[in-house]
C-alpha cells in the first residue's frame, strides 16, 4: 500500500518547511495520501508520525472510509477541516500549513476561528510536488488509461467509425464507449471531437454537425482508469488531406517531435517548451500557438509540472507530462499533436502508442 | 438573451450590498451571466452598468467567447481576474466585492498584489443567491434533463437491462448511453448503481459485481442538458421483494412524500427537511438518515438551497430542488427516493416523473 509512504515523503516537506503539521483539504490531494475517493474529507499529517495524523469525513462515507482507509481511523464529522484543525490546536500542533492555494478566503476564516491556538500557516502545493513524480503503480495506471484510448481510437478507425456523414457528438460518443469497452471508467475529459473549421478553436465541444469530406478532424481525448488519466491527440482528413492540411501537420509534427526530443530529467521545463515552440515561431505562426506545450497528467488531467513559456523548475524522471504544440488558423482549421509520455533519465518514453500520421481516412 | 437580466439583477445586490463592482471568478457564475463555458475566465460587473463591465479569458477562447458572449469584449490575458482586478483600480473602482467562497487565499494574495488602490471586500454567494431562483429557460433545461432521465430509465426496463446476471457498471453505463439517446450531453454525475449490501453505502461506485436474485438495488442518476442537470434516485428489487426490504421501502416513502408535501414558497427550508425526517426519527432510524433532504439542481447538480438541518432561509417560488430522504441499514441495504421538483406559491410540480415504487423486476 503506498499511501503510508506518500505520507512518510510529505513529512519530509514538512521538515523542510518547519510545519509541525499540514492540513491536507484538497480532495484529490486526499485521495492520493489515503485511498479515499469521497467527496468530503480532510486529513492532517502530523510531521511526527502517523500516530499524531488525524483523517476526518461525515457520516455518508463511514463505509467507505474503512473500506478505503483502513488504516486511518475517521473522525465523523461534517465540517471535517475545522474539526481537525481544531483538534490539532488542543495537541498543541503550533505551526499548521495548510493549503492555500486550495482553501478559500471564506474556508480559511473558519479554519482560524477553530484554532485560536494554532498558527496556520501558508503551505501550497506540497502534495502536489510530491505527486509530480509517479511511482510504478501510478505509471502503470496511466499506461492502462493510455492502452485503453489507443485501443480504443484502433477500434473506431477499424469499424469506419470515423467518416463523413456522422456528427462530431456521435463519433466522440462512440470513442468514449470503445474506452469504456477497453476498461476505462469512462473518459478523462470532454473528448474534444472537432472538423473542419472547428478544429482551430482549441478546447471545441463536439456539434451535431455532421464531418464533411475535406475536414481535417481533431480528436484530443483519454480514458480515466484506477482515478489516472490519459491525454492525447491525432488529426485525421476526411479523404485526401489538402496541400496546407498536410504542411501545417509537417509544421506541428516537427514541433512536438523538437518538445519529445528535449524531454529528459534535468532539463529545465521551460527549455522543453522552447524546443517545440521555436519550430513554430520560425514559420511565423507563434501566435497561433496560444497555450502552454503540455502538462503533468495523473489523478487529474492537468497537474503539475506546467511545460510552458511561464512554467518553472525541471524535469525529473518518472514525471509523466503531455508534449502537444498546435497551431490554430481561425476560421479554416487547426492542427495539435499530442502524447502521454514518462520522463525517463535518457529521454521520454512514449504511453500513449497510436501512430503519429495525419490519417486520411 | 437572459444575461444581460441576470447581470442587472446582480446590480441590485451590489447597490444593497454597497458594492462599486463584483469580481465574478467561480466559472459557473461566470457562465450563468454571461454564456460563456470556456474553463479560464473572469467577470467584473460594475454597479453603473454593462458598459463599466469587463470580460476576460486566454487566447485559447478567442472564438468561443465571440460565439458565445458577443455582446463582452473580451480582455485576452491568461492571468485574467487580476488583470481585470488592476484595470478596475485603474477606474478608480473603490469597493470591489469578490467570491470569498471561490478564491483561494494564494489567488486573493495576487488580486491584493495587482491592485493596490482599490478595496477588496468579502461578497460571497451573490451570484449564488440569484440562482436559487430559476428563469423559465433554465426551468426547461432541467425539466428536459429530467425527461431524458426518465425515458433513459422507462427504456431500460422495457429492454430487460435491470437484471440479475449484469454487473452494476453495466447496467449504469446502458442507463447513462439511454440519457444521451434521449438528448443528453451526458450523466449529470456519475450514476450511483447500488445493489444488495452495496445500497447501504449512500454513495456507492458502481462496481463489476452482478446483480443477484433478491437483492435491493439503488439508481441515483440524471441528466445534463444544456449545462442544466436533473437528479433522481429509484429502488428495484431484483424477484419478489422481502418483507423488511418492503418496510423500509415504505418508510422512506413516507418520508419522501411528508417532504414534498411541505415544499412550499414561503417555508423555511429546515422545516422541509424536518417534514420528512421527523418520519425516519419516529420509526426509530433517525441515525440512519446522515445526510440533508435535498439540494437545489441547475447548473450544478448541488446548488443552493441546503434543505438541511442546518439549512438557512425560506423556500421561493421557482426554485428547483431535490427531495431525497434515505435510510441505510450497514452491510444489509438501504433505501434512498428522490425527486426533482419546482417550488410553486401553492406546492411542489414535480419534474422527474418515473413512477414512485418499489419495482420488482
Amino acid at each position: 500500500m503506498p499511501f503510508p509512504i506518500r505520507r512518510a515523503a510529505l513529512r519530509e516537506l514538512l521538515r523542510a518547511a518547519d510545519l509541525d503539521a499540514l492540513l491536507v483539504t484538497d480532495l484529490v490531494n486526499v485521495r492520493y495520501l489515503t485511498g479515499f475517493t469521497g467527496s468530503n474529507a480532510a486529513l492532517l499529517v502530523h510531521v511526527d508520525g502517523d500516530a499524531g495524523s488525524r483523517f476526518g469525513t461525515d457520516g455518508r462515507y463511514r463505509l467507505q472510509a474503512g473500506a478505503q482507509a483502513p488504516d486511518l481511523e475517521p473522525i465523523i464529522e461534517r465540517a471535517c477541516a475545522p474539526a481537525l484543525t481544531a483538534d490539532a490546536a488542543e495537541r498543541r500542533v503550533r505551526r499548521l500549513g495548510f493549503e492555500s492555494d486550495a482553501v478559500t478566503v471564506d474556508a480559511h476564516a473558519v479554519l482560524v476561528d477553530a484554532a485560536p491556538g494554532a498558527r496556520l500557516e501558508r503551505a501550497p502545493g506540497l502534495v502536489q510536488r510530491l505527486r509530480r513524480v509517479k511511482d510504478a503503480e501510478e505509471i502503470a495506471a496511466v499506461r492502462a488509461a493510455c492502452a485503453a484510448a489507443d485501443a480504443a481510437l484502433a477500434d473506431l478507425l477499424a469499424a469506419g467509425g470515423l467518416r463523413a456523414g456522422r456528427t462530431e457528438r456521435e463519433v466522440a460518443l462512440d470513442l468514449e464507449n470503445r474506452m469504456r469497452a477497453h476498461g476505462a471508467a469512462g473518459p478523462a475529459f470532454e473528448t474534444i471531437l472537432a472538423a473542419g473549421a472547428n478544429s482551430a478553436v482549441p478546447h471545441h465541444r463536439p456539434t451535431d454537425v455532421p464531418l464533411c469530406r475535406g475536414d481535417l478532424v481533431k480528436i484530443d481525448f483519454g480514458a480515466l482508469v484506477d482515478g489516472y488519466h490519459s491525454d492525447m491527440t491525432r488529426m485525421f482528413a476526411l479523404g485526401p488531406a489538402a496541400a496546407w492540411q498536410r504542411e501545417l501537420y509537417d509544421l506541428v509534427a516537427s514541433a512536438q517531435a523538437a518538445g519529445r526530443a528535449a524531454l529528459a530529467a534535468g532539463t529545465p521545463v521551460r527549455e522543453v517548451d522552447a524546443a517545440a515552440r521555436e519550430v513554430i515561431v520560425a514559420a511565423g505562426h507563434g501566435e497561433r500557438f496560444p497555450h502552454g506545450l503540455g502538462h503533468g497528467v495523473g489523478l487529474q488531467i492537468h497537474e503539475a509540472p506546467a511545460l510552458s513559456v511561464a512554467g518553472t523548475g525541471e524535469l525529473a524522471a518518472d514525471m509523466v507530462v503531455t508534449v502537444e504544440p498546435g497551431v490554430y488558423l481561425a476560421g479554416r482549421g487547426g492542427v495539435r499533436i499530442e502524447d502521454t509520455l514518462v520522463v525517463r533519465v535518457d529521454g521520454p518514453d512514449p504511453l500513449t502508442r497510436s501512430a503519429r500520421a495525419l490519417v486520411e481516412v
